[in-house]
């Protein structure tokens, strides 16, 4: 069809783009519409399906030499069949197969298929939640949504929610691009609250850091967090100009949580100079590199007998909340002042859809900016607090996807994940060839290859075991059948050591499979590692 | 369908979550599927062609009473079918018709249909660019989109992008979620680059605002921008620890462009006293309420004389660009330093896809961020320079979109809105009860009604004309057959004035239907207002 297409040549003319404005009506045309999506539906499905590698082998060199076209073309040069054949035929060979159960390195996984319904919803009525008109329904819809959040987070009783849920005054939480963001959000909120406007002055937001923090006498200003925090909390740091050197990262313990005796120290450290503030404790529900969770009822402990925001960056393991058997993991986390969850992570919703929760309705109040346009002083359009301004309704798709699966559900995602990496861990363990270097607490575990020679030596291998373990992780991802990450893990008294990292968030990824991606390993080991060794 | 489902009970068990990961094989349940695109691609356009208004006339206090539930289900209480038919019944019904030639009002229109499929093809691919390993060639891809926006603005010769287009130290541009996070991401930069590390210091980004203000002996920071510039430049500057009162708002002439006069004197005030510096100078291409366009090529002559960072926010008014016919107007942003651009807007990309471009391909290097799970030094993670971490494939979209329509396509769109609004300004200014605020220059442009009788007085009747709009503005939303955009103009030397905004972007919105909605408001007033006023 597309070579047939192409015969006629594509003009750009008035009666062109009446057609692409005012859809099809004739039931031909809506027949070739509806045959597209097919194609995008399930000719991209049935293409990861036969190709179950991860990607196709070619080095990012030869890929990048394709793409050098920086001008635009002056007319069409190609149809919707064509882009839609090119795309199935030509990128996503190239593309990563991020649905393949063999893809345990990231944060990205499956997602189930009616999401991409929902999503296609979401682009077909194009709505712009930063204000009322152009999102009526889908604003009062999303406050919905968060409500549902705050109180899966903070379980404040049925009369807090009537009262807060759909009141202009409130706002429970705000839809971000990702915990990058939301982060950012939280801690953009707890920095105006520590420096807030006073009698004839405007504040850190008003007024700017340095005279706010001239005015108080602050001199410098810290936020703690573990030395697995995540890099947005020192990225967030340098955007609101308290500079990523304020992000001070405190040990942890032998499970990879926050040392609390030196967060306490430390806390207590700085509280005795008067010339130093503390912004923030952050707390981690899932670190990145480990999936630990931090020891959050203490931590909240500490934070309000010294009256310190205390943010938990829940973006991983928020919806562990969701299950029964494994919600109380997080316990600690209501008492959080802020909390960061990814849709997009374990909600499994398309990329990408991050959110924060405030547990004080008022606390955004600190971000409130207006306009003469929009966002006017007591309208309730959503964008009065909010880092970003035009988005996507997101929390239809979230909303939806809670009818439609149900906390029990996603239980079962959640139970799977957290299940089978502690399986995986134990035949780790079981194996002569690895070693478990950090256990699974959610969902995350890493490891790394100690070949056997070297497992009785008392010298110390560090150097030689990380450089083999980035060999083989390299050379696992180039052939493309599986994918497990890597990360070199930097903690405090412990030499750096480079790990794989296995994230289990996929329900089709089993046992069985994970037993092969080992042997994988072992295989390339062997093959192309051990050799180079011996000579 | 629904309901003869809805007699099974739903269950969440291990067999069900098999069938929403693993999509159906046999023919049958991808007709269901199939089927489902086709209500969600005709269904809801369906219901939005029958009913041609903007939205149901309802209060949103009824409507928010209807959603207030904050219990997630334990159980899945809706299937597909469900969601999707309560959509298209219930929540379309109560959203806002943007699609409609009637709606006039915001930034936000009609998207050409073949936008909804390119976006299902980034929903179901659900690559994440923030690193090679979960995108690959959409990285590669994403580079080449970026290359040809940055060439449609900056226009250097090709050995320039054959240089930069896929060199991993160069950063042609990023993409964020909105113009909102462009500006900010382009003020982000333009700060770290005032004060940048120097031996034994970290300068702003890393020792934070205070402390780098105090090396340099700097007390107060200045960004200039006309007093019709986006609310999005104050919070930023808040967000960046700035203070949004570092912007000064500099007035505007008689055709709402900043008065180069004045901005010359306050850029030569600030820089008469050594410890102010002056961040940035922004200049407006397509300011929100009246569309105009600064004097670019002044402006950058003007910073470049200075050695001041010139950011163009030319959310809206960037694809002019593509227009042969009109791209004169935006003569200069070639000189910008950065350039923020609105997928969303006039390139029609569903919600919402900002971009921020920098003429210096060096010059996000000023913000970048490394961890060692990923965006490792030297790798080519586009994440390494990126306010945001996650985030969906967007250059897909755009990319597509390019080869679809070519910049001939482009252009009908552009000029079709800029004639159109000139010929509505023109039809205004004939009538005899309205009156033209601002002339269109690009194709934005506000009026307001002047009942006749208030035509020949010379007495100061901006109060009761302000409460007049304002009415007449409420009573066409609420009717919701059509929607004009209400601001208040707030420009130096000059009264307070409430003005209709009209935003003409929908290739389907005619003279004929623009005529229809002054007679509705004529109607309006004659019905409604002129009433009240006589009594």
């Amino acid at each position: 069809m597309a070579d047939s297409e192409h015969r006629q040549p594509l003009v750009a003319d008035s009666e062109a783009l009446e057609r692409i404005f005012h859809r099809p009506e004739d039931d031909h045309s809506r027949l070739v519409l509806t045959k597209y999506m097919e194609q995008i539906l399930f000719g991209l499905h049935d293409f990861l399906r036969e190709h179950v590698g991860i990607t196709e082998e070619i080095s990012l060199k030869e890929l990048a030499a394709r793409f050098t076209s920086s001008e635009i073309a002056a007319v069409p040069v190609k149809k919707l069949a064509d882009v839609i054949a090119d795309i199935i035929e030509t990128i996503a060979p190239q593309a990563v197969n991020v649905s393949s159960p063999y893809f345990i390195g990231h944060m990205t996984s499956a997602i189930p298929f009616f999401m991409v319904h929902l999503n296609t919803i979401v682009t077909a009525l194009n709505q712009n939640p930063v204000k009322l008109e152009t999102s009526k329904v889908v604003s009062v819809y999303e406050r919905q949504v968060l409500s549902k959040m705050h109180r899966l987070v903070f379980g404040f009783d049925e009369g807090f929610y009537r009262e807060h849920v759909q009141k202009p005054e409130s706002t429970l939480g705000s839809f971000v691009e990702d915990g990058t963001l939301a982060n950012l959000s939280a801690l953009w909120v707890a920095r105006n609250r520590l420096f807030p406007p006073s009698p004839g002055k405007g504040g850190a937001e008003r007024d700017g850091l340095a005279a706010a923090m001239q005015d108080r006498g602050i001199r410098q200003v810290k936020i703690l967090v573990s030395e697995l925090g995540h890099y947005s909390i020192r990225k967030a740091a340098g955007v609101l100009g308290l500079g990523s050197g304020a992000v001070v990262p405190i040990a942890v313990d032998r499970e990879n949580r926050v040392d609390l005796q030196a967060l306490k120290e430390t806390l207590e450290d700085f509280k005795r100079n008067p010339r130093t503030a503390v912004l923030a404790v952050v707390g981690i529900a899932g670190t990145t590199e480990t999936g630990s969770v931090d020891p959050l009822y203490d931590m909240a402990e500490l934070c309000s007998a010294h009256g310190i925001h205390f943010h938990v960056d829940a973006a991983w393991g928020g919806p562990v909340l969701l299950s029964a058997q494994y919600a109380g993991l997080l316990e600690g986390i209501q008492r959080a002042d802020s909390v960061t969850i990814d849709g997009h992570k374990q909600f499994y919703l398309p990329m990408s859809s991050g959110m924060v929760l405030f547990r004080d309705p008022r606390a955004m109040d600190a971000v409130a900016y207006h306009a003469t346009y929009i966002n006017r002083p007591g309208s309730v359009d959503l964008g009065i607090r909010s880092l970003v301004g035009s988005r996507c309704a997101t929390s239809l798709v979230l909303g939806s996807a809670l009818d439609i699966m149900g906390a029990g559900g996603y239980a079962l995602l959640i139970d799977h994940g957290i299940d089978t990496a502690r399986q995986f861990s134990a035949e780790i363990q079981k194996g002569a060839r690895f070693e478990l270097v950090t256990a699974p607490e959610l969902n995350i575990l890493t490891y790394r290859m100690v070949p056997q020679r070297w497992r009785a030596t008392s010298a110390d291998r560090t150097e030689q075991l990380n450089r083999i373990n980035v060999r083989i992780q390299r050379l696992q991802r180039e052939t493309g059948n599986s994918f497990v990450s890597r990360t070199t893990l930097r903690r405090h008294g412990r030499p750096d050591t480079v790990v794989l990292r296995v994230v289990i968030m996929n329900p089709r990824t089993t046992m069985e499979i994970l037993r092969s991606i080992l042997d994988e390993q072992e295989a390339l080991y062997r093959d192309h590692i051990a050799p180079s060794l011996e000579g």
